[in-house]
């Protein structure tokens, strides 16, 4: 196991840092006036096109995509810290560098299994940062956590695939940017357990798809980024090349699409937990009550320890999780991915929440992102399988050496 | 030890029910979809006068209050279930049956330590439904757990008090049906450690002040109860007859109204976990995964056993606290008023994160109530002072029958 | 509910507090020192005989039994208090008073379903005090949890029933003052799921019966209770006569006697809890590190708080049970016994476990009663079902009311 | 960080593996047996000599100490995995390798800090495995945790130091075997905090040193290691050519005996935890209860999952911390080595805790070794100072780089 880095990696987090320090801290308020100033609901604030030249210009771009042919080319392990990096400012700093879900799974489907003209049609203007996209997956009817609850139809009709369906959590469906949905549903019913499903790409304009109406997250919107939308498939029709991949692999691409989504999630988690503690510090320092400074109360501090103790053991577990899939391959990291989407978002929440108590009022508000990290890490332990269906992965794992 | 129930708290309890199956579950949708059709952010929703207007004839209204004179003169035994069903829909119970915070304290501060005039120009059109108040202690430059640290000044100048300072999360301030302000501020800031503060009664359309900016609780803004507002006290002008209680014995209000707020806080604290504890069983027996109901699975029906042990335990502990209070008053059950402030949320809290889980992504949306109630719970972990005070007094308490 | 005493109750109380003070902690390190200077294994020191001599003259004798033909006729909820003086002290106190696992039991199901020659026999000498009793149920072979699993025989042959079987677990069976064991077996393999066992009276010097070897609590060996016994029963052969209740019945028999056994052991355990929550205390006021007693140090006092609080929670779900089965019996408080089996053992091991901490290497050592305690507790966990079945009941009968 | 291990690492552990798997694990019942025969409580069973013989000739002999004059010179972070080895087996592997505590850090100091003649007396005997040691710091009346509570005297008298106090979980010191005691005690009570202690050897047989009696870790004496005992030093004299180290610097060469100690304590639990854990995996799937194997439970499932998630993270925080140790030295990894002290006892404990519960009664008593590893690790949280002090010093720390 070697988490050393080479120096083309730290260069890269070199500039990273600095373009946290000098770009994206600063634009944090300017992005929340502007939000508040916005004429409509989805509509994005400007400063965001700034910091995505800027970035662009900063070699900071497509950072995620290992596929050299289109991205960046770095390995999981190299990814790691520059994705920890953009988690401090998960707002802002995924979209400004073009590594923000749930584009950069749809980008990486699209790399690996789309034809060219796909990938000319889609894949370049999303790696322009010039259209957003979205994955139509989960269904509100249904436990979707198990694959084979999907009642999304997808069926060949002639030259063409037509789809009926409803789906929700599609996110960043609600932005006028996004412009693709890339959609999960059965095509072959009768098929073997993971060979049921196909994916097909459906442009957000396509005649019988109907952007329902925005979810939230806990009280908040996502507007900025186009929020989570429910989306209806009224016998939507597209043409047969719109097919990804192979006919009735969906499942086989939703795990390949889930593998390094989930490692990403995980990475920006631990820069969400070391941003709240830095924050918990700081105020621990500043505030007094009954004396002395928050800091030199024995249970924050008792705090503080633990919640160092959690990051370090999460990232760990992270790097050693991107280590494997770059050594042995995604399917041989398969117990350690399952192992930290649990593990991240838990530590990472746990941080928050202390980080909240220490704020008092303030740690619930508008005034601090913690709230909002918050309510995302809470998600997360749902989204993109719960915490539950993960363990279970990790248990069947090591009782089968003992089988 | 008696926690048993005269007939006519058994009587009032059957009607609560009553009142919430035929009246408040079914107006829940129809709050939500006025609220979302609402011309203006800061109006409530006019079901609610239906439903007040329904309550009152059920005599559900102002159980609160233990003073006869005033309310419904109920000990805070009898009062617990009441106060309890009415949080299972603390968006619309409370307020239906004018049993919502932060009213019911400064209607108690009002009826306990009000002159008459105080009392007919204020407690009265608050006992009736007609305006609603404010509470503004807490500031937001200092830890305002430590009441030594509030900095707003509350001066004598010839007949006037003149009150200058900045509070915030003054709830339902951003309301146009807020009238009236409870201000606490230092008036004797040489005088002994709890003699140095003041309560004033402030009109919200003195002026001098002004109300800033509303905050948000995750991302809630509690809009149909007149949201949290930051207000700026500049040179603000009243009468001396607008002092509530005597001089500089504003600690001790504060005390005596935070008592029965506290107390209130935790029953609703239990309806809300029962609320939450139901929901989780009916989705756990209604979603299906990987070929078994949800409850079948192990370990969500652990968490089920588990949301009942605490509950149970919880809500006997309120119990306790409140038959204290009703028998060697609120000083001699401070020791358990501090205990349940911090027990009751923290198991409605685990209870309703649990709850969550079993929704899935639906548990953090606005199709459910539970992340609404998580972060009203959450909120309740800091508001009213955070948890470690309360662990703190509890601890104190105990080494002191060893020293 | 109510849980208020009655005068007769009160003055118990009373005189076991006294007890408690006047005798068993005096007698602590005389029976420390009786033990280490003890000339055999399995003898009791000798100073129990005085308490015992002092407890029936004090009145305080077999006072768990609720039949008042035979005991004390106290209710459960009478009972409670008693049993949780008895756990402050319960290597000596509960023996003292005739109040001990298991021949407690043991005497209510001779009680309750003994036919006079059977309580002739056994039971007048166990509540003389005169021999003790072991339970011989669990078995090392299989899950024993799970009745079904039991492999033990007890077959008809003419006028007798022959045992066949292997048991352990059978505490008190070391000791030369235990005479007789109450045995479960399979009597009616191919019998409905309850209906297939029986329970027999079997005399401990019964040829074919062999006490194999004691097994150990951690490393504690119950010495002078008789410790824990592993026992073959090779063919025993007892009287038809010494079926104990109906034939096949044996199930139900079980249930009987767990119920009132798991509600005394959730007594002593709150008294246990109390103990080391005193303990605690204590220490850290007399110890100073770091420039201050560790009283004062964050950390420790948030233990002591968090202590009280699950005691108080824990002690008033144990009453509510007791007072269920006095006003709708053992069947109907079925689910708050399961409830208080799982609550108050892990509330009474955490306190205990703190105490430890804060007691420092004195905590792990013979120095103080707290590995012992944290010990028996840990093993509650497990005995007379282990949590996971109690938590399964609590999540069935919950989910019960919506399904 | 680079976690990588060379050839000659990866050949060690190759026979570590195989020592354990073809020596040790036999082991294990002849040990037992032979310890339960033994004619005196203190004496060590004879097949220890024989497994001593075998790792010797394996070379498998004084592998922690990174000194190449005297052991094996193997980095921190390649002895990891073999000790984490010897944890698997820990009453018996880390003594047949010579690679127990309190010996080892007693090596080191020697190894480190003795004199020429010092380590031919001393040391060369303890590297052979002719003798064992014992290591005096801890005193009965003081809260050891912080060494400003030292009451020990250690005064110079002409060519003499004279010892004076009174120690106890002086580990070892109930074997005859045990000839040397380092002692830790106060020379210069007036010198500046930290160089007020010294540190001298001295030999068991010395005049005026009495062994005074054991004291038991749950109740386990730990009689095959010498146990653990409380000594008195009544003016006993040694020559000043006893002195180890500089006069007065007793506190660092403490420090630089705690690091490694620590360390090497929490690699042998992840072995402890990594054992418990097959335990519990194959007792899940070996008994049934309710109609499955206990490993189809879900509870059970998740349990096994989360013991998985905790040992992964632990032990890279552990590597991590070798790994720094080994490349910026002890002080450099202060911060980790106080993490890992704090969070592999708990690991270990957590997995351990649920290990005893698969196994039921077994779990409790002497048929597995789970308990008595539970009690050991208990016991870590507490000695080499306790969890909270580590946790003090993390986040003094993390504060630090915020001030």
């Amino acid at each position: 196991m070697d988490f050393g880095f080479s120096d083309k990696a730290r260069s890269i987090q070199q500039r990273a840092t600095e373009f946290l320090t000098e770009c994206v801290y600063p634009a944090e308020p300017v992005f929340a006036e502007q939000l508040a100033a916005r004429p409509d609901e989805w509509t994005a604030p400007p400063v965001m096109e700034d910091l995505k030249k800027q970035a662009r210009e900063r070699g900071l771009w497509n950072l995620f995509l290992p596929h050299s042919q289109w991205g960046a080319g770095l390995s999981n392990l190299e990814y790691a810290p520059i994705a920890e990096m953009a988690g401090r400012s998960p707002h802002i700093a995924p979209e400004a560098m073009n590594c923000a879900a749930p584009d950069t799974g749809n980008m990486e489907l699209l790399a690996m299994f789309g034809t060219p003209e796909q990938q000319e049609q889609w894949l370049k203007p999303l790696l322009a940062g010039e259209i957003r996209s979205c994955f139509s997956m989960t269904e509100p009817e249904v436990a979707s956590s198990d694959a084979n609850n999907v009642a999304t139809r997808i069926e060949r009709e002639g030259d063409d695939y037509v789809i009926t369906g409803r789906k929700w959590w599609s996110s960043g469906a609600m932005s006028p940017r996004c412009k693709l949905s890339i959609v999960m549903g059965v095509s072959d019913p009768d098929g073997e357990r993971h060979q049921r499903h196909s994916m097909v790409l459906v442009p957000m304009d396509s005649p019988g798809l109907t952007v329902v109406r925005p979810t939230t997250v806990f009280g908040y919107g996502d507007q900025a980024h186009g929020g989570h939308a429910e989306v209806v498939f009224d016998r939507v029709r597209v043409p047969a090349g719109n097919l990804l991949g192979a006919p009735h692999r969906g499942f086989a691409l939703a795990q390949a699409r889930l593998g390094p989504g989930r490692i990403h999630h995980c990475m920006r988690a631990i820069g969400m937990a070391e941003r709240a503690l830095e924050l918990m510090c700081q105020r621990a320092l500043d505030r007094r009550a009954f004396g002395s400074a928050i800091a030199d109360q024995g249970v924050v501090r008792d705090w503080i320890a633990e919640a160092r103790l959690r990051i370090e053991q999460a990232r760990l577990l992270v790097l050693k999780a991107a280590w494997l899939m770059d050594t042995v391959g995604n399917k041989g990291a398969a117990m350690e991915i399952a192992a930290i989407k649990v593990v991240a978002p838990d530590a990472a929440r746990w941080v928050i929440d202390r980080a909240i108590q220490v704020h008092g009022a303030a740690g619930v508000s508008q005034d601090t992102p913690l709230a909002y990290l918050y309510a995302h890490l809470r998600t997360l332990q749902i989204a993109d399988g719960p915490d539950e269906v993960h363990r279970r992965t990790v248990a069947r794992q090591e009782l089968a050496r003992w089988r």
